[in-house]
């Protein structure tokens, strides 16, 4: 973590962050909770996805608990929501495009991480979605919604194709932070493309609904 | 896992396809998701047991996430049922002893994997039960359902005596292929008896509905 | 665990007990469950803070899993609950004054454990308020309710406070078994007094329920 390239640094706690806001806020709109409950929250949306990871690459105690820029970035995100929740609620298109920028680089580092402990390259496209999707998930789950990466919008699927991209990269020794930025760029485009014309991951067949 | 018998990993794998297919079929008929998450569900279901296992053993990264072959039998499992769901449907009751099947070797293979790791007789006991529970009870919080296994129907039961045999085998030294299937068996058998009669497990005294 | 002090080791049980107890009794009355059920949501809630708090710590298996004790104190606590629950049911102001027993002694402990593990004092503060609450918010989220942590009343904010004052103790080297028994007292103290008076941590503003 500590070598890690400044800009890298940056993106993710940028992302934290916006995982945080977007998190607590969506805690407030969706439920009553108090003050410990909206921090909470945005405090696990913004560091969940990491923990997951991190349970999974068998690299305990997770790095986002240990780094106290991360506890810090995602317990101010969870603050400053619950204290201008109505103000922020107006900058939804700002913080739906921040949202997309931690989706692409927890995605794109979340992989990275997973090659660099020797995974292999499944292992790494599904811990870099995880590193991605796993905070909101545990965010919808806590408030009773069913995960809304499960159901519909394109959400994982530019996640797993950011994740794809940076196993390819590295496997042909490609990786640097030029190309992971595309990687992540790439990720962010889907999912922004898939925002604006609202599209949605193939569902199953339509059940009978009478009968 | 290297060493495993090729009978028990075929079971193993067994398990994880009838838990992964059962899982996205119970996500298609509870709620309306996307292929993601018809997959993810089939994936957590036929994996998220023995996970939760291997955190408590102390055994990550978890042994699912890094043997390709299951990761790639659960994914299989997910995409089939998104596929066929409406032809899988009316094949409930082979899916229904395939998962019984799953339940078995889940039990078994957790409680020894908890003995030949150390831990003690309760522990295996615990472990071999949540391996075989774990990933249908992901399942169910996932799309919001009290889990299954903490309300109705003999499932955890079975699996606890199956945990319960391996625990004494292991003790006696009698712990083989033969006596190993036969634990499952009973297991299978307890899980089919009680799926045939529709047994319960014992509720706590009712409650006054009036009053 | 060996060389903690028998009083600390009988406040933890206790603790240990009233969280089975209290998680067995709110699962009963909240939904149908079996003995299986009740029985497991008992000891998650008794024995899933603990959990979380070693997954976070890097202190995997979880120490209330390997220590027979506490399994034992929990499943006694569950146990006992499906069996007396309508006469436990009328007994729930001393269940209350218990379960504040183990939030505080949950909080303290889990904050001086981290400290003892080498992580910083934000790090402890997280994870004895992790370790306290972990528990009642895996038994919520299992019968299907927004954690009442998240949602009202003083349960968070005691443990966070009893966790600061434990890594100040141990900061000047203060930290016995009588200022952890104070710092105990304190979070108790908060806790009853918010019972009491029925006071709630803050709530984000309320928002225009017409518009």
């Amino acid at each position: 973590m500590a070598s890690q390239p400044l800009l890298l640094l940056i993106l993710d706690l940028t992302g934290t962050f916006a995982f945080a806001i977007n998190g607590a806020l969506t805690a407030i709109r969706a439920t009553r909770l108090d003050i410990v409950g909206v921090v909470t929250l945005g405090m696990i949306t913004g560091l969940g996805g990491g923990t997951i990871r991190d349970v999974f690459l068998n690299a305990l105690p997770p790095a986002t608990f240990v780094d106290w820029r991360y506890l810090l970035t995602a317990a101010c995100g969870g603050l400053l929501a619950f204290g201008l929740s109505s103000v922020l609620d107006r900058l939804s298109t700002p913080i739906l495009v921040l949202d997309a920028v931690g989706l692409s680089v927890f995605a794109v580092l979340g992989a990275s991480k997973a090659i660099g402990l020797d995974f292999g390259y499944a292992q790494a496209m599904i811990v870099g979605t995880i590193t991605a999707c796993g905070g909101g998930t545990l965010r919808d789950l806590l408030i009773l919604r069913i995960p809304t990466v499960l159901r519909s919008e394109l959400y994982a699927i530019p996640a797993l194709v950011a994740a794809a991209i940076t196993a390819v990269l590295i496997h042909f020794d490609a990786y640097g932070i030029g190309t992971s930025l595309c990687a992540a760029a790439v990720c962010f485009l889907i999912r922004m493309i898939g925002v604006r014309y609202d599209l949605n991951a193939p569902e199953p067949p339509r059940r009978r609904e009478h009968g």
